[in-house]
């Protein structure tokens, strides 16, 4: 039985992510970078206006004391093709946002510091008080012959500049990022059709054991339906993955070699049951048949304690790893090393325990013996703090304590049992906001 | 422009989760439980051994001190198959975990606390120091005649009863339960091939904007790529949920009335572009046009401030949101508001800014003004706290800014500027650990 920090040690090594390919992008969503793109548009393209307004002519002399003389209106540059237009000294141009700034422009007054003089009543009076000789209309309204300026902005005013963002040729993403829904948008921008990641790991599944049957089927006295599929097959979708399974064999030694041989096909080669000590198992002489070497087997954690993890170094290289019988072991067993390896294997960051944050107890929690031990746990969020109510499972083929649990609450080898209100360290298994 | 919380309340109405629906239970992954389930078994289905061991008949007159006379073995119980023998007084039966305990048996002594005692040697030399007329084994070591015994387990003891986990008919999971591989496991285990469900709400998106082209084409003078497509697609992918694209509609009041006709078919229809100011905006009057009330319009939030919310009361009932054209709008304008609106459609418990939770900054943290503003953040752990970085974007058209970002930090309005080392408040946009 080693350390489960050792055991994790033991595995680094052979965690380098998979050969890269091209993928398209959409198909890239939560896959990692393999290597590193640059923009290939400055952004923004040109120089555009950042506000709806005015582009104006530089001032000409006289016009930096108020009231500015009505500017006339050359024309009107729109989003979506650059002006057909220039605009000569003391003159205006309509302009929307994100359109291209006119040439003889050099600065941009929102719309909202003007108001329209068009020489026609703004309503029926008309208004004798105006300086302009001309009929205003309201602040913030369009005009269609001459504009008002309340200022004259200074030169470069809301204009962003070709490429003030981001320059064709600069660094865009590097190797090794995540792909979130934000990534892919920031890809599309710069018009990369296909991704450059790390291929998906291949996984096969070998249910093991005389008692199990299909969920679909009714189990017999002393049968048990698999629930180890259903779990993996899930917990590696919520990576993007997908496990081959290779069904359910019994103690059948010739069935077993043959499909821990299919299995070692794969990348990753998950089997199940067979790793208990003392059981009539099958499961390790046939990996040690097909040249399977042990990393570890038998972790000091509770539980999950007898997890077997084993290499077979080919070609083609293949990890193994022997997951308990017992489902709860298995599932604490996928959280704690089965994730982070495959994340790994993908490219990301991750390691054994990553993540662990504090927590607030909101119920007592158990001591531990001379293992660390693991709980499922529900979380929530009140007041930014994450408060933990623990799920002691009634026994370790408690299942529904770990499907209520959004977390792992994490109980270090001798410690004492603690009070609600305490701190516990906790290791959320999907996005706290579901918990 | 109203308050982010009061723009939640108008849209708390109109939440409901949809109809439900039967899915086949792997599918069912990521979704949430309609109907509560009830126990089909019970766990364990009968009584078995917790240990690989010896099944016991209750002690003989005597038994109580040590030594215990060597008991013979009548049999072995295996999992998967009920014992066919019983155990007569004063014997045992080997018994694996989780087979079933034979008739005649009411305790388990787990094989480490015996040796066998079969009768032969164990190794070449006898040992004449045992006091029980025979040669024993090793403790832990299996017999296959007569077994010694280390101690006389008490009734029941190592003893698993039938039903005393879960009984058959006891509540298994409640509505509103998220599914978690962890409940697929537990709902194959209690043979749930179709698993009620909300269905997912149909979502049709459609970009519009005279300057917006697809992300394949290469943009000329004015032309941008459509990056919300991507990214919403994709954000709604992390929630299991597909969005029907409906393209890209320009200025074109006639085009924009009959795709405004298509998507007020989907419970939620998401549009982009047209809700800002000032901009020659077909939108907001195509939408009147085909009966959406307006829920809200502007919230102050920054980014994201023109946020338009509205209803079509139908039938069919549909819910419209107008994205803001800004790319760094419409990210934020989803995290906050679409993603809990989606998962309540789906069921699920959400509402705005749940899950905010406190972390520590690693770099400055700048001010805000009359509005709450969101900031893409890198988050990652270290001895349990939650550090962020505030990614500030280079101008709201700085999608690489959020692009970065696992999460969002808030700086509430009027808030001063932070320092390094201060605390803050995080949404994370996706499982920390990816941060």
């Amino acid at each position: 039985m080693i350390d489960p920090h050792e055991a994790w040690r033991l595995l680094e090594p052979h965690l380098a992510p998979t050969p890269s390919l091209e993928t398209p992008r959409p198909q890239a969503l939560g896959r990692v970078l393999a290597r590193s793109l640059s923009a290939t548009v400055d952004v923004p393209a040109a120089d555009v206006s950042a506000m709806d307004g005015y582009a104006l002519a530089p001032p000409e002399p006289g016009e930096s004391e108020s009231p500015i003389p009505l500017r006339p209106l050359v024309g009107e540059s729109l989003a979506g093709s650059p002006p057909s237009f220039s605009v000569p000294p003391g003159a205006a141009a309509r302009i929307m946002t994100g359109a291209i700034v006119p040439e003889g422009t050099d600065r941009v007054l929102p719309v909202e510091r003007t108001r329209p003089h068009d020489g026609r009543p703004h309503d029926e009076e008309a208004d004798p008080s105006s300086p302009l000789g001309a009929t205003p209309g309201a602040w913030g309204e369009y005009a269609q012959e001459r504009v008002e300026l309340a200022v004259m902005p200074p030169a470069g005013a809301n204009i962003r500049r070709q490429g003030e963002v981001l320059r064709r040729g600069a660094p865009l993403l590097e190797a090794g990022h995540g792909l979130s829904p934000g990534a892919l948008a920031l890809l599309a921008a710069h018009g990369y059709s296909q991704v450059p990641i790390h291929r998906p790991p291949s996984i096969r599944l070998l249910v093991t054991g005389d008692e199990v049957i299909p969920p679909e089927e009714t189990p017999a006295g002393g049968q048990l339906r698999d629930t180890h599929s259903d779990f993996l097959l899930a917990a590696a979708r919520t990576l993007g993955l997908e496990i081959e399974p290779l069904g359910i064999v019994g103690d059948d030694e010739a069935a077993l070699d043959q499909a821990v041989a299919r299995g070692l096909e794969a990348d990753l080669f998950l089997l199940t049951g067979g790793v208990s000590a003392g059981q009539r198992d099958l499961v390790p002489a046939a990996l040690q048949r097909h040249g399977v070497r042990t990393l570890f087997h038998k972790v000091a954690i509770q539980p999950a304690k007898p997890l077997f993890a084993g290499l077979r170094e080919g070609p083609p290289r293949a990890l193994v790893f022997g997951l308990p019988g017992n489902p709860a072991s298995a599932i604490v067993a996928f959280w704690l090393y089965l994730r982070p390896v495959l994340r790994r294997l993908l490219g990301a960051e991750d390691s054994y325990l990553q993540g662990l944050r504090h927590g607030v107890l909101e119920s007592p929690l158990p001591g531990a013996k001379g293992r660390d031990r693991f709980l499922p746990a529900r979380v929530h969020t009140v007041d930014g703090q994450t408060l933990c109510t623990p799920v002691a499972p009634a026994g370790s083929h408690d299942i529904a304590a770990y499907a209520q649990g959004s977390a792992l609450v994490r109980i270090p080898a001798h410690a004492a049992p603690r009070d609600a209100g305490e701190a516990c360290e906790i290791l959320s298994l999907a996005d706290e906001r579901e918990g």
